[in-house]
């Protein structure tokens, strides 16, 4: 049976191009008929780089069959996978988050999660010296730089920056310029609604008894964003409710400048602005200078 | 802090030996300070490895303090784990067992579980080619053989030999004498009372509502056991109720030949014999022919 290999739903760059590198391995290396698939439409950085490297997209996959052999990467929450995982044949675990619980094994299984910035850069570290088709070298370089946003977020280690410094070297690659590229695709929203907007890259969390869907939107141009911020707000109450959370926090990340915008719709949010970042919001947004990651800055510093 | 590292309750041989070998890790190659801890008495094997290797038995430790910096080795099951454990700064997870779920951590940390037999397989590979101490490969050595049986376990991989057969090398160890020296040490139970051996080795699993402890006792010499099966059946009642279990299983693993004795006090134990293994207990015991891992023979194939 070929083993499908994803990672969490509402893919990002890491979520979609993790699985066709392992999948890769494990057709041409390993042997295992692999299959990468999705769990969601990529975003359009991940759709950029498909393209960029002519990468054939991934089927999306609604759930998972009993038994079925699956590897999980760049996720350990069973809530960003398929409502089945647990009665999937689990046959490997490759992330880079904090531990979660609820995923459980039948038996022993590989499991490598390790505190870097993107999966991607463990896998190249498991894959080892051998000869790597450029394609999935310029996914993995992707990978890093989308999660790093280009060795700018706090999540970055030194062992990220040398991979992708690696990676870059051997496809003649400068990393400003494509980084670049990368950036702008992430940044043209337009297509999106606000709702889409609001769960494209978020995670639901809860502090004190208050459930939030902790959203960021990475991007160079913030103000494409910022200027949705009154219907984007107005959207938050609807998809709240639909999601099943107390509030929507909707963090606009300017990568270039390194600084986050919280969309401030009510005292509840300023009160977490207050709280978490010592920011008095004046009207209904507030700048967070150098708050740039979701998992480092945001998530540990939520206060209710 | 000194990071606290340990293994399960109730440590055997790679409970004892694994937070050894990895705090000498910790303290000599990673600059890090850290003390192997136990969480209960070490079996009979465990205590003669400390003594042939010279290594001091470490402390004995009740729970863990809030925020105390921890490694947690050879389990990931919170139940065998001190009560405060998801309260502790779970540093890292080397671990060669199923993924229980359960364990929750607050940042992203290495966790490395393998499908091979031994905590201290995956840490040598970990360590990497560096100079270790005699005693610290003696550890190794003997996790490896204790895991395994002497390779005899069908949960030995080849990877496991491999270590095991180049730390016998180094040490200019003869595996099977050494290993006969292990298992006898193993095999005098005499000190212990019927529900110390009960509990010595054994896990808690649940199936269809129905909950055991599973305990197994590896022996080069089952007719020690068997000659007090009647008071160990009589103990088993009293360990079921102070434990919360329906009821325990003894499987006295005869590791020389290669087969068990499952204790039969009743018709329980009678039909999970019958329905799990085949086999027809005429008397207070039956044998299986083959069976001596309780993670690849015993739980996957348990019916009530």
């Amino acid at each position: 049976m070929t083993t499908q290999v994803f990672g969490h739903k509402s893919p990002d760059t890491d979520s979609t191009g993790s699985p066709i590198i392992w999948a890769w391995y494990l057709n041409e290396v390993k042997g295992t008929a692999a299959e990468p698939k999705l769990l969601g439409e990529p975003n359009t950085e991940a759709a950029w780089f498909l393209n960029r490297w002519d990468l054939p997209r991934p089927a999306i996959i609604e759930d998972v069959a009993e038994g079925a052999p699956v590897v999980i990467v760049d996720t350990n929450n069973p809530a960003e996978l398929p409502a089945s995982i647990n009665d999937a044949d689990i046959q490997a675990i490759i992330d880079h988050h904090a531990l979660v619980g609820g995923l459980k094994t039948k038996g022993p299984i590989q499991i490598d999660i390790r505190p870097v910035a993107c999966t991607a850069t463990i896998m190249y570290d498991l894959i080892g010296d051998i000869d790597i088709p450029e394609a999935i070298k310029g996914a993995m370089l992707t990978c890093i730089l989308s999660d790093t946003l280009e060795f700018r977020s706090p999540t970055t280690t030194d062992f990220d920056r040398e991979v992708a410094e690696k990676l870059a070297a051997d496809l003649g690659i400068d990393i400003p310029s494509y980084a670049a590229e990368m950036f702008a695709a992430k940044s043209d929203v337009s297509s999106f609604s606000d709702a889409e907007l609001l769960r494209m890259d978020s995670k639901e969390y809860e502090v004190d008894g208050t459930k939030f869907r902790v959203s960021v939107l990475e991007t160079t141009s913030p103000a494409t964003v910022l200027d949705r911020k009154a219907s984007l707000m107005d959207s938050m109450s609807t998809v709240a409710s639909e999601d099943g959370v107390d509030q929507v926090l909707l963090f606009v990340v300017d990568i270039l400048n390194e600084e986050s915008t919280l969309l401030v719709p009510n005292d509840l949010v300023k009160s977490v602005a207050a709280k978490s970042f010592e920011a008095n919001a004046e009207g209904d947004t507030v700048v967070l200078p150098g708050v740039v990651s979701r998992k480092k800055q945001i998530i540990p510093n939520l206060k209710v």
